[in-house]
């Protein structure tokens, strides 16, 4: 029996950085949470443990908070670039790198009676997080702007109605219901150059106005409402994936309690939910290359 | 050797309810997670699994939908008084009630050219909750208001110097350091009447805008900056007590990479943490009774 | 209006410390979780920020590895006292020390034909976590032992009838329903000298024996019969405090299906869940001082 | 601009079910976590909303809870192929089923004199799940066992050296350390018909043993030993495939309190992590086709 080693990749997990800007009276700050992984030459480290092809993941690391300092992050796929491509060129048996980057957002506290931004007090502004993935290779370069835990809410506008009954079928249809969800996406861009805290903000208004102004028969519907905006609308972007979870909201029944309920008290169940993910693309769009290889793997 | 039972409480926790108020085109909703506990004649269920004075948990998350429907729930420090009033008063066995609930935070999504508010459609605000614990008894009702979750963070402003050292002592003396904290806290009312929005929103203020503009020589000192502030600023408070974790931010060492670092780049450690606690008080408040009992207990 | 400085503690916590004893071939290693709360005259760091009197968290972080080094670490409650006894008789200042620590375990992974334990090879059994807590003052030493998420189910001998009912109570009687919790236990010692280790096995065995033996009225009454049966047959013990939630596992309704259900397939429900919480001790116990204040405070 | 609809998938996730077999005085049962997820022809519910195709998440649903009930569980793997193969074959449109199962181990508690088992109270036997994930399709049927957070560590038999450095590494190498992780494993088997469960506690049992009696020199290698040792010694498995986090235990210097730590007093970082993933396969083994395509997608 002959075993071969598959597609592999190894790195640094969850590098946490917060890098302060001091140049003006008014600090500027980034939160970072920086993953690298590293793929190439490696099938010796595997089978025989030499460690010859290996850039220690400590170095990743190191890399990481020498390069927040040698020159400004800016933005999170610019600074994904810059680390991709040092691994991808610096290092021979290294074929391929890529950068995950989460990026949590904060706001200036207001303080005296104008409520003005302190200069260097802030508070988060939320859990959501900007996301960037950035990949390099010999044969090209990839970027996913994306954000995470975007979680929306509508009380009206939502029906689901007209779909496959079987034996094992107890939903009712329903011409109002809740629909909430935790939103995860990421987009690819057409190249790696962009404006692209220019490209996040109006990339995000554009799912949220969708959700909102969306009557949604379906959350497939609302999803593709939602991410085909961004394809018509942003010539930068040529792929969107999404991952929504529908947080189910229940009608109680209060009927035992000689009460009404219409659509007004609804008890919210963690789990199950269900799970609705779909890439959207432009027609003809280049591949996407490992763009969107999982990671983690598993 | 005789046994005794001691300090008992039983109850339903983590009620989780949407309540949709749709009487108008703009529609409100609130979002609670809502925690119940009571205590009083219970020595029998202990010994003899007699239910006889137990009333159902299943019929305190069945109260809290009712409620919900019977009357719009407002404040929630009102709803909280709402359901402990019922469970002392509609219970012989049950003497004590203790609710407790967490309250998420929503805004409108912005829509159209103007960015106005949609009416059903919404965004959550952020990870803060917005606490409310309340006990009802025979002897007294108390009522604490608080939050939960408020991530801060100051570039500047902060020092920690002159302290105690020893022969474990390494650390190093520091005028400049970021100062970051989740802040927990919650503050008791002096009554239980109140304009409990307008006092949340005051006394929210005052803890970020002293959390901003207080120079830190520790954070026992900004903690008792921020909460003090509220003491001697709003009548309705009498104390406050705030737990306040230390997350650490190190300056990275760069010198191996030949740059320097002046307080621009930190690397953020999740534990250990320091963790500051304390109570601060009106001087001659009353006492507060079971207020501050531990729920859970343990 | 005048502010006063009410109950506080400060210190680090959830210090991650892996301590190996290489003195034999077979490797033993323990794997904690510390934390430390200080509490005495600190008025003034609150007030005036003065860390005269402060101990730094960062100091009693380097105190658990030096202590760790310095003499075996041994039984978690005697690693609590070393600790608790080193800064109150250390530092003039500080009148209480509490510390807490969580103990995982692990085992030996078999190996071979005969299946022996591997002398440096180990897996996590399970995420069960034995817990110390130590409370060091000038007026005395208290010791509470105890676990965390031993999570247990019962698939017969468990009923809940007889209780009170109102208008809001749609609950049936049932004679045989899965009773599933997640136990916290933690029980104070009569003194600070014990053989520690025989001790908690004791004690646990008691705790899962009656959980499995008794059969159960109500989870009030497994609890009183758990934790009675500690204080009974164990004379180092004086109290027990227990916090169960009740898992619901509830009867899924097959019969649209056209299927009988006699309690064998069953829904599982993270949220809401029943909590029940009491304290159990010996008639005339001392009492308890500080041993049971809340750490975190909120 | 023209937009087309990409991969997708709906389902869905986190049913939690208790079976329970009381056939036998000795109570048997199972705890599973099921998600499934299925595609096919869905464009139309993406775009024009029509839910004629779909399947509603609802139904998912109670077909596990009905499929529990009508035949026994059995093994993981034999569940998610009943089910896979009645969601590809029972409604037209629907081309592909994803079946992802995670199983709690539990034991039961020890009573009496003896220590026997007790037939219906069980504890939880540690945090570790079994996993199976099973894909039907038109054109196959694929099967991959596996598991999650298997904690392991080694006090010694690791080293790290013969790595790369360039300008931005500081890590010296070493003989010995402290290798631990947590292992996430799945493994393709070539057929549909097995002996689930005794290749599973096989397949285990040698991931274990390589763990435990391979000497390391990298994290990457050790993967590989414990993963080629499941493709040489199991005829039934073609590929596997592990994630492996580096949980960083760091030596703690101890010199500044005049204290020597040979390897003995280690200090535990939770983040950032090393993170090891590769597939190991067997030369020639056939196509995966779906089997690994991420879960959620994103």
């Amino acid at each position: 029996m002959s075993v071969v080693v598959g597609a592999n990749q190894y790195g640094k997990a969850e590098v946490r950085i917060v890098a302060v800007d001091r140049a003006t009276e008014s600090h500027v700050f980034c939160d970072l949470n920086v993953g690298i992984a590293l793929s190439g030459d490696l099938d010796d480290v595997h089978v025989t443990g030499s460690n010859a092809n290996v850039v220690p993941t400590d170095t990743m690391k190191n890399t990481v908070f020498a390069f927040a300092k040698q020159a400004s992050v800016g933005e999170i796929e610019e600074f994904g670039l810059r680390l991709g491509r040092h691994f991808v060129s610096g290092f021979e048996p290294i074929k391929r790198a890529r950068v995950q980057i989460e990026s949590s957002s904060w706001k200036r506290i207001p303080v005296g009676r104008e409520g003005r931004g302190h200069p260097h007090a802030f508070e988060r502004a939320g859990s959501e997080l900007r996301t960037a993935t950035v990949v390099c290779a010999a044969d090209g370069e990839w970027v996913l702007s994306g954000l995470r835990d975007l979680v929306v809410l509508k009380t009206s506008g939502s029906e689901f109605t007209g779909f496959v009954r079987d034996r094992y079928t107890t939903l009712q249809e329903t011409r109002e219901r809740i629909l909430s969800t935790a939103v995860t996406a990421r987009w690819r861009h057409a190249g790696v150059d962009c404006d692209w805290a220019a490209s996040f903000t109006a990339v995000r208004a554009l799912l949220v106005d969708r959700f909102a102004t969306t009557h949604s028969l379906s959350l497939q519907q609302t999803l593709h409402a939602m991410a085909s905006a961004v394809i018509g609308e942003r010539e930068e972007i040529v792929e969107v994936r999404m991952s929504m979870p529908n947080r189910h909201h229940f009608v109680v029944d209060l009927t035992p309690f000689g009460l009404p309920n219409e659509n007004e008290i609804f008890r919210v169940e963690d789990r199950p939910y269900g799970l609705i993910e779909a890439a959207i693309l432009e027609q003809g769009a280049a591949a996407a290359g490992p763009a969107w290889d999982p990671y983690p793997f598993l």
